[in-house]
C-alpha cells in the first residue's frame, strides 16, 4: 500500500445557508480544497462524497454524478462515488478516499462531504436524522436520536462515570472554541448555565447539548505521499485510517457508556500508525450531543474512565490549556453539524492543526491529530490520525 | 496492488416479496454467498453494500451497521460501508470491495447489494426512482427516468440506429432468460408482440419496455485471487473493475444516443483487463429500460452503432446462438430490479457463468464476461471484466 498524504483543505461556512443550494455548497467546498493544494479540477482522478441523506433533505439521489458535474469532473468521465454511514458518512468517505489512493486505483482524490438540512421543517429533519437509528426497534417506536442519547447520559450519571455539569461542559468546550473560528455556525463562548438551563429536548439533555442543525460542506484533497511536495509544502501524512461497526440499535449493547466502534477503531488505528493515545496532541471528536464527547475521550483511550468529564469541566481541553485540545474547529456543537461533511470538516481541522494554519485555534508543536467520526448510536466509527511531516 | 477473486456467490429471488423484510433479505443473499464461498462470517473483514434509498423505501439510513448488525459481523465491529450511485449502486459496491482487497486494507470482503421497494405506493416508488435525475432541472420539472429514456428511444429511432422493434427485443431477449432462470422476477418468454403492444408509459417506451419494481438482494464474496484457493475450487479472477461519470442532467449531452460514461469505462476496463470488446463471451447489461440494452452494446463496442438492434432482434444474444451471450440472468428486465441488488447480482451471474454452474442458462467456454451497471441516465456507468480462472 502506498502512503497517502492531506495536500489541500476547503470547506464553507457553516449555518442556516438560505441563499445556497446543495451543489453550489459542494462546488464552494471543492474548489476551496483545489486552490489550496494548488491545483486543478483536471488533476483529480477521483471523487468521494460523504452524504447523509440529500435524497430526503433535498429529493436528490445520485449526488456522485451531480458533485462530478458541477464541478467539472465529470467532462473527465472521472469515478464519483458517494457514501453514507449516518453521522460517520464523512469519515467514512475519507477512508474510502485514502483506501483509493492508497491501492493506486487513484492518484489525485478530493473527498469531500455536503448536506442541505434547512429546507424542510424541523420535524421533518428530526424524522430524517432519526432513521439512522433503527426503524423497526427504534424510531418506529418513537425513540429519537437525542432520547437514546439521553439515556446514555443517565446511565453515565447513574454509574458515577459523568455528572450533569460535566456533560454540559463538552458543549462549553466547542463553543469556547467556535468563537475562534469564522467558519463557525455560532461563533459566541457560553456559560455553563446557558447549557444547563437551556429548553428541554430529552431529559437531562437541552437544547444546548444537541448540535444544530446545518447547512456546509467540506473538501480535502488526497495523494500519494511521495508525491505531495509536487503540489505544496503544506501537507500532512495520513498515518492511520480504521473503521468499525456495531448494532445498529442501543438496547443490543451490553454497555451503553462505551462505543465498542470507538475502541475497536482506536485501537486499530493506533496499531496502523504505530502510536498510541498519549501520542495525541488535537483531537476532533463527534459531539452530535454533549454526552457523546464524553463517551469518545474516553472510548479512544484520550481520558481514563470518568475522567472526560473532568478533563471538559476543568477547561484542560481547550486550546492552550491542557495535553489534548479537543474540538479546536468548535467541534459539530458550534462550529455546526452538516452531516455529511462534518467527518470531512474534521479531517480538515486537524490537517490546519498539524501544519500550522488554524490560526488563532492553532495547537503548538502538534505531531499527531486524531478525527472521530459516529453514525447513530455508535453503529459506525471511524477514527483516523493525521501526523505533521 | 493484489489481484482479486470472487470466490462465492447468492442471490435472494427477486420479486414482489411481502413476506421479506429488508434486513432478511440482506441476511439471506450474504449467508448463501458466504456458504457458496465455504467460509463463516467470522472470517469476513470487510462489507460493502450498494443501496438506492432505504432512507426513503423504508425510513432506514445508516443501513452499513443494519446489515452488519444482522449478519452478526458487528460482533467483530468490522467496517461496513454503503455506497450509492443511483442505479448503479451495486456496481460501485463491488468497485469498492475490489479496491479494499486491492490495496491490503482487507482480506476478505463481502460486497451485497439489496433493495425493499414495493411496501410504497407506485408514484411514492417511481417519485423515489425519478430522485436519481436531475431534481432541479429534470425531475423538478417533471421529467420522469421512463421519459428520459423515452427520449433517448425516439432519438435513436429518428437517427436511424435502431428501429422499435429492435428496441422492443431487448426485452424479449431479457424474457427469454428469464424463463431459465428459478431466481427471477419473470420467468416467462414473451413474443414481441407483447411488448409491442403493452401499455404506454412514455410513448414509444410501453410497460414490457421497462424494469419492474422489485424487492430483493444479491452478494459476492471477494479475497486476493493469491488465497482463493484456500476456500474453493470455484473462483474467477477479477481482471477490471472501471467506473465514470457524466453529466447528472441529459440535457447537457451533446448526444443522448450515446453513453459517454458507458464508453469511458469499458475502455479503462478493457485496458486494464488487457483485452477488447471481442474478447467477451457474455455480458449482464443494465436493461433498465430496453433502449438501454442498445446503447449498452454499443458504447461498450461489443456492437457497431446501428447493430446492437439487430443482434437482439436476431436472437443472436441468446445463450448458445451467437458470438456473446446478453442478460442470461434475465437482466433487470426479467430477473427484476431491486435497485441497490442488480450490479451485484450481475457479477453474481457472470461469475456463475464463467465458472461453468449456470445451469439451464450455462455459456459454453467463456474465457471472458463483463457487467455493467447503470445509475440515471449513464450518469456513472461500472464496467467490471471477470475471467475464468
Amino acid at each position: 500500500m502506498r502512503e497517502v498524504a492531506v495536500i489541500g483543505v476547503g470547506a464553507t461556512k457553516f449555518g442556516e445557508l438560505w441563499e445556497k443550494s446543495f451543489r453550489s455548497l459542494g462546488l464552494e467546498a471543492g474548489m476551496k480544497a483545489m486552490e489550496d493544494a494548488n491545483l486543478s479540477g483536471s488533476e483529480v482522478d477521483g471523487l468521494f462524497i460523504g452524504n447523509m441523506s440529500a435524497g430526503r433533505f433535498i429529493n436528490q439521489q445520485h449526488i456522485d454524478a451531480l458533485i462530478a458535474d458541477y464541478s467539472g469532473m465529470a467532462t473527465n468521465h472521472i469515478p464519483a462515488t458517494r457514501v453514507e454511514a449516518g453521522g460517520a458518512s464523512g469519515g467514512v468517505a475519507f477512508r474510502q478516499g485514502v483506501m483509493a489512493v492508497a491501492s493506486g486505483m487513484h492518484d489525485v482524490v478530493l473527498v469531500g462531504g455536503a448536506e442541505k438540512m434547512t429546507d424542510l421543517d424541523d420535524t421533518s429533519i428530526n424524522h430524517i436524522m432519526d432513521s439512522t437509528a433503527d426503524a423497526e426497534w427504534e424510531a418506529g417506536m418513537g425513540l429519537t436520536l437525542a432520547s437514546l442519547h439521553a439515556m446514555i447520559a443517565r446511565r453515565l450519571i447513574h454509574e458515577g462515570v459523568a455528572t450533569r455539569e460535566e456533560i454540559a461542559s463538552v458543549a462549553v468546550n466547542s463553543h469556547f472554541h467556535g468563537e475562534l473560528n469564522p467558519g463557525a455556525q455560532f461563533r459566541k463562548a457560553v456559560p455553563i448555565e446557558t447549557v444547563l438551563r437551556s429548553g428541554p429536548v430529552a431529559d437531562p439533555l437541552g437544547v444546548f447539548d444537541c448540535a444544530p442543525i446545518s447547512d456546509g460542506a467540506a473538501a480535502v484533497v488526497l495523494c500519494p505521499l511521495s508525491e505531495a511536495k509536487r503540489y505544496t509544502d503544506r501537507y500532512v501524512k495520513v498515518s492511520a485510517v480504521a473503521q468499525a461497526s456495531d448494532t445498529l440499535a442501543l438496547f443490543q449493547r451490553r454497555d451503553i457508556t462505551r462505543f465498542g466502534a470507538t475502541a475497536a477503531a482506536a485501537e486499530r488505528a493506533y496499531a496502523a500508525a504505530g502510536i498510541s493515545a498519549s501520542d495525541i496532541s488535537v483531537a476532533e471528536v463527534h459531539d452530535d450531543y454533549t454526552v457523546s464527547g464524553i463517551l469518545a475521550l474516553q472510548d479512544l483511550g484520550i481520558c481514563a474512565r470518568g475522567e472526560a468529564g473532568k478533563a471538559f469541566l476543568s477547561g484542560a481541553t481547550r486550546v492552550g490549556s491542557g495535553k489534548v485540545a479537543v474540538n479546536t474547529s468548535g467541534g459539530l456543537k458550534a462550529r455546526g453539524y452538516p452531516i455529511g461533511a462534518a467527518g470531512v470538516a474534521q479531517i480538515a481541522e486537524i490537517t490546519e492543526q498539524l501544519r500550522g494554519t488554524a490560526d488563532k485555534r492553532q495547537v503548538k508543536d502538534a505531531r499527531y491529530g486524531l478525527a472521530q467520526s459516529v453514525g447513530g448510536t455508535g453503529s459506525a466509527v471511524t477514527v483516523s490520525i493525521l501526523e505533521a511531516v
